[in-house]
């Protein structure tokens, strides 16, 4: 059975918390459970949030050995941080970039993604669904 | 069930016929029918592939009422075509955009898709998977 | 009494059957007809609509000898076709540009139009109103 | 009957009087004389040119309540001009905008103008005729 | 007791006139006079409001040993002009930009203020309230 | 009684203790004691400053609920955050961006502010009175 | 003796029918035709145009096993197609680029070669002697 | 005997009056006076200053049939007025652009001057020697 | 003696652990002892490394008294980091910026050294030994 | 029987002494010679080499009145070389710009041409050869 | 009597002997005679000229101590030499610019001058007379 | 015994013979001969200075057998010349690149090092220690 990490950068902690007539109420907790539940005897699921980018530098090369793949929602640190692309460029665990929206569609200085080119792959737009697919991503 | 169109743009007939040894012998035509057999109970799968733009502005027309769904790639037009963009824009049928390597980790002419802004979701870098996950993503 | 074309580009086939809240329930081929009856004594009036820029190519060319003018909304193509471009130069046929609305107020992207500057002239922003403003300025 | 205002900026006060084998020799005061004949049951035309930037913003201002609308040709200052921007959108008196010669078909700077997505559309290219085509969009 | 100027620039003047349910109903001449019976025993507060670029270098000019600050907002001039900047720099009185909204939060063209590097500090985004901060900035 | 929160980012922990002949002796653990005496019967002022970017993102978020307000300096990260911009725009607190010096007058890269869009003002060059002005903004 | 295609794009339809004193009246089925004389020994010449990218890409597929080597000249989509690249990268037939004018002496937008990175090599400038060149290149 | 106007833009009004210790204490009318002392056989010298854009529009084309030259200082107008450079072009008085300081050794903004291409010749960063070099330029 | 700190930023704990191929099997700390050794008595070396920005700013914001300069490498931080690039300004320890690879022959968003400009010196490419340049530029 | 100028500038006296591997061990003043005999009836070849520009332009100059034209590879020189492009412009001497590899092929700052729009006509990309190509242009 | 060198560069050694209709037939040696003449009583007017970059810039040193100012038009080396520039700024002779044609009036890229920032001022457009103006500025 | 060239670019022969407050009066020849004593036991060091851009690649190309490396400082040729930085990549010699001072820390246009990305490694703002430690870095 692989074993998966779903990180997640900064603000992310806020979801089901703001906004939930557009973002629902389901938290990540809560989600990543569901995850769980849904891939049960496929994947085990882990879960790490941090608001703070050396940390998830940190869980990055901690994840060596460990895990199977991660799914990561760089928050607004996919769009300048050469520091968390280095950190994916020198583990060997698959990294999977998601995104609730599509940063394409959004403001302009988020149509650029650090790490998009030294990711395994990119999902986007999809809303929670898009961490679903990148674990569907990493199964297969 | 649901259908969904599989729509191909520029140079993407001659997967499975060139570079063989790095993309493997698979056609779109046979990838299609094992897409088909594997969702067999959930989705039809049509697929259709035009080198011309205007040809695909006229399937992704023709969709509406016929499809559930598009799973798009659109080759070498992703990156300049307002035409196809307009198109995505004005019909119902919701699109996603697939691509077999990351549009990001290539040129940088490659690095702007205008189809990304319209369509429900982007899937990049997975190499055939992507159209998997195309699919996934419009099922679930 | 002169011949006069009204030529469109991609997606305008769309007109009338889209959007109608917006649009309005007009095709262009009632439109025509609408302007046709208008200026009965004064222009003979001919549609054609193609979404693959090849053929818009082939119409302004086979235009010569057969039009005095063409009122042309090239849609999509016209901020990044050279083609259509050279075509336009390369005829006889005075060409006017008309957009439904205005080109400078949408995305960045439509800012520029590759044709303005090989057009007789230039006119956007009156919704259909544009057709009927070109046909005015080929035939004073 | 409607009325509408030919508002002209710098140096258009010089037409008919300069370069008069290409412009010819008909001065505005003449030419809106002759639009004011041919329009004569549809619309009263008035005429005001001035070469000083906030002049022009106020007489944007003055339109509210006199006028049905304004045909604008700002001349140098539609490539720079916030402030007259400002002024068309804080009115409710529609403005189209005109020019002599394409703006894009000539110096880059020329190619950009503030006022094209806050006027009620463009007109560009026909000479002089370009004025009669905005009374044009304006009665109809 | 100090002595300040409030200086407005272009179409300034239609505040409490137009989009009045937005803006409010107050009029500029109406707001000095709250601000002037605020700080009766602070300030001596003047108003002037010009759509002249060269009028409010002139006001600029004119202001050495008449007021002990401007509280300028320059409306659309901030953008462009270096006239005005250079009347900033070129007088000794202390000159406070504002903006009753962010310049920052609007169109791209407005992020650029040639004023603010002069300036002896800059306001923006509290609505009117920002030229009572100005006031207070100066008499501090 | 207002509570408000002055939140400090990078490098501003060395103020009082460095070239202390161009920005006194003053730290801002003295100028807010100051602040709260001027304004004591007003608002209750705490103040927090951190290095680190994802503490001062955890800082706006953990403000919901605590403080009718923040006034920030984000030093050095407000030129490129987009995760405090996002975290800004997250929360309900209004947050009043300043600056001790105009990031308009120094280096280029400092023109930028990714968190004035989102802020409710910006107050900029008044020294350690932004601070204050800030305050006045909250209250009033 | 070695099989070569002339390949043509937009507009390149007519030359020999406009600007006859410019480019002469020789039409490319009569020039190809003394080619074909003059390398009578040598090389077998097809010649084909089209106005349609797509069929471009159609005509560049279909030259494998069929020609040794295509002189092409792709007119206005030279500067702008990423899809005719990825065609000429995706075949073994090596292709030459050919212009009859010198692209890097034109405006602007025409400086931008697509096709050049991908090319066997690049002619441009000598009028129609460049597609002799062209095949030239291919025999030595 | 020559017919010269000096016309002075935006601010040099204030030349003699403030940062004499820098500008001298010379003014320009007093200036203007020497100069004509000077060249007292060779040329009459006339002085017009204004801050106001459009005056100086007014002041260009009142020039024809008036003087035999221009030399022309337009401020900060320089490197933004498309009218003031449309004025030059449409008269027939030949213009000499000069400035104080080197424009190209000052801010970047101040680089591009709108008026030299349309000017007789540019002089530039002699202090206000340079006016007499453009005195001697239009003599000669 | 001298007192030094090697300070390194993201990622370079990582150094020894992979690609040892290419960058060798020593890490940081074993090769710190190489240098103490080899400079014993010159200089005492220290070593401290953090994936936190902000933590590195606290590093060298504590040097002060503490070390007679610093050899920095601040990984993925350079390109970006105002806030670093304040530190350093913020401090009288001088610091000598260091890089493994050269960042001008990498991908072009590492071009740009945010910290050079305040650094007393820049030393890149020399693999590890940039280190020991380093420490030579210190105490010679 | 014409006189052709072979002219190479930086670093093509290398040619055929370094990684002859790659460019075989043939030197210029050898393929000069095989050149000539080949096209022994039809042209007189020269060949000439520096290293300095200013020797480039001198040789251009003095091509006047002694050949029928200059085949150049400008090598460095071709990106940046204002001097080089005036000198060929005011020669009377046809000058065709060669180059081993495709210029658009390589890195970006090679992508710009200084000479091609004041060449004859330019070829590149096919090794040596396209000094062949270029000879054969200018004899037909 | 002051001594003046007039240095010129690139191509500059053609004048008199190309484009006579345009530029006249005087040589550059012809014209400083005839300046020499103008100026007996003032100056010594010494002449040079080299087409090497080096070679100015030995000119440029080696005119310490023996002339009291240049008079140096760089030709194609002012856009870019940063070389020359260096030279300029490295000497105490004072050197204006000087250019037959306004550079600003012809190609962008001949737009920017290295020269001009360090030059004593810069003086271009008025034909060779643009030199005189030169001598004039450096004997008053 | 290793062969060391330290090589000089355009105005390094002024060192010790200007702005001697700031440089210092000592000469390049003099500090060569202090390095020479220095590393007498390790390293025999040659002086080479040219203002002249092909000299230098002349002396490129000449070291090759002959120099174990080259210290060598373009000058202001760093940040144009592509011809230089195809010579170093064509020599076996490995270059160091120095630079008095940060080329980072002064104006824009020398912030681009053409030599950078070819150089064995790059040192900057040392001083005329940075020629030493380019020495130490070829010397380990």
């Amino acid at each position: 059975m692989k074993k998966i990490l779903i990180l997640n950068g900064p603000n992310l902690n806020l979801q089901g918390k703001r906004d939930t007539n557009i973002y629902g109420t389901t938290t990540f907790e809560e989600y990543t459970a569901q995850l769980s539940q849904r891939y049960a005897n496929k994947v085990e699921i882990d879960y790490l949030q941090s608001n703070i980018e050396g940390e998830l530098i940190n869980a990055i090369h901690a994840s060596v050995g460990h895990y199977d793949g991660i799914v990561f929602n760089a928050g607004g640190y996919t769009h300048t941080s050469v520091a968390l692309r280095d950190a994916i460029s020198a583990v060997s665990t698959p990294v999977v970039e998601v995104h609730i929206s599509s940063i394409l569609a959004r403001e302009e200085f988020r149509h650029i993604s650090m790490l998009a080119p030294v990711a395994k792959g990119s999902i986007m737009g999809f809303g929670l669904d898009s961490y679903r697919l990148g674990i569907e991503s990493l199964i297969d």
